[in-house]
């Protein structure tokens, strides 16, 4: 936890009263006292600095902070993702890592290797994915939440929802073992919004890679070896990252 | 698993007995059956495919294969890491997805921030780590495990082990938050294998980094995210590979 988050309806005047794991925090591994400073963030507003005020060292932790929020988060990161739903182990780690990479927006989509179980379990509801988001914005040091949505039919996605939105990207990207281009080929170095399409274990489905490709997409490979999704997403944000501020500067 | 693997030494004449954890894969997820063929290797040595003469495809699972060994693997990844060792969990998630993810070898050091009770496990023993390597292999389809060796003291490897080995590569490098450079701006284009460094939580301390520097590194940032040790192996490696293979072509 490298921010202190809390939502704004949590505070109260200009302090905030924390206990649980963010108490626990604060006292145990942050080893802060009355008096001390902590870096905080309000979810979706600014981030600032908390000085303790009052605190109780023992269990049950809890911390007292007077808080000033001056400081914006950074802007939006360029990048978005389009993810077939993995199992959800593997989704809440994704959750989490992507949110600490930085995306503004994460499609979550049926496919035709997704199992069916895994749209069963209450993967669609905040509070099963919020706080893993809020997890990756306290590792990363940002408030912005990303946007989630979920679209258990794909052709609808590919349909109505995908026509709407993909002229707001300069991007549209599609991770696949069996093509020749390369991501750096195929990058549009223009400035501009990034949307990547990262598929199921297993891969898309011939159909769906076509549809992809009529609504826009650009195929491309990064070699031969097979990556779990986890580390896939990890991998290519990294990738497009790197195109993408080789372009702002 | 995406391909089979086994020891050199499990190979009778031309055939393999598999129980247990591959035999389960090959029966239960492959529902694969007498006279299919699935994709194998041999740890270390060439892969191929192996046809299956036999099975239990009950509980305890076994599988008798009849194998052929053509294929040469992949040549060695152009990366290899240094990575100041993690807490156990998250260093056995990074065995794996550092080796799916392709690197030569890896170095484990200590570093001032590496918490003394880590090494204190049986990480450094062939018997934990080696298992994690190979899971690694199995999602990318390789056979050729990464060398590992470890390093306790930080101070003997940068005098004594950098020197003799980083001649070997075209780029050293650090990724470090508080620096202006880029990756890319760093990078040298001559092909040529890169050793990335890779700190603890909360970063090399400043006489890591002096030291580091001394024996040839270049640090550079990646931006203001702040991101954990696993994640930033993924997203770094991705990076560094599209450079590489920008190289290449």
């Amino acid at each position: 936890m490298n921010i202190v988050l809390f939502e704004s309806q949590e505070i109260v005047g200009n302090t905030v009263f924390l206990e649980g794991r963010r108490a626990q925090h604060i006292v145990k591994v942050l080893r802060a006292k009355p008096g001390d400073n902590v870096r905080v963030g309000c979810i979706n507003g600014k981030m600032g600095c908390g000085v303790i005020k009052n605190s109780n060292p023992r269990q049950p932790y809890s911390v007292v902070l007077e808080i000033s929020l001056k400081q914006s988060p950074e802007p939006t990161p360029q990048i978005d993702i389009i993810l077939a739903l993995p199992r959800p182990v593997m989704f809440k780690r994704i959750l989490r890592h992507a949110t600490a990479l930085g995306i503004g927006r994460l499609y979550v989509v049926n496919a035709n290797r997704v199992e069916k179980s895994f749209w069963d379990a209450s993967v669609m509801q905040e509070s099963f994915y919020r706080k893993h988001l809020i997890r990756g914005l306290e590792q990363a040091v940002d408030t912005r939440l990303p946007t989630i949505s979920f679209h258990k039919g794909f052709k609808p996605f590919v349909e109505s929802t995908l026509p709407i939105m993909s002229s707001g990207y300069r991007n549209l990207l599609l991770a696949h073992p069996d093509v020749q281009s390369t991501l750096s080929v195929i990058f549009s170095n223009q400035s501009g919004r990034t949307l990547l399409a990262v598929g199921p274990e297993g891969g898309w489905v011939d159909y769906e890679r076509a549809r992809m490709q009529e609504a826009g997409f650009s195929m491309f490979s990064i070699g031969p070896r097979i990556l779990d999704v986890e580390t896939a997403v990890a991998a290519l944000h990294g990738m497009v990252s790197l195109l993408s501020s080789a372009t702002r500067n």
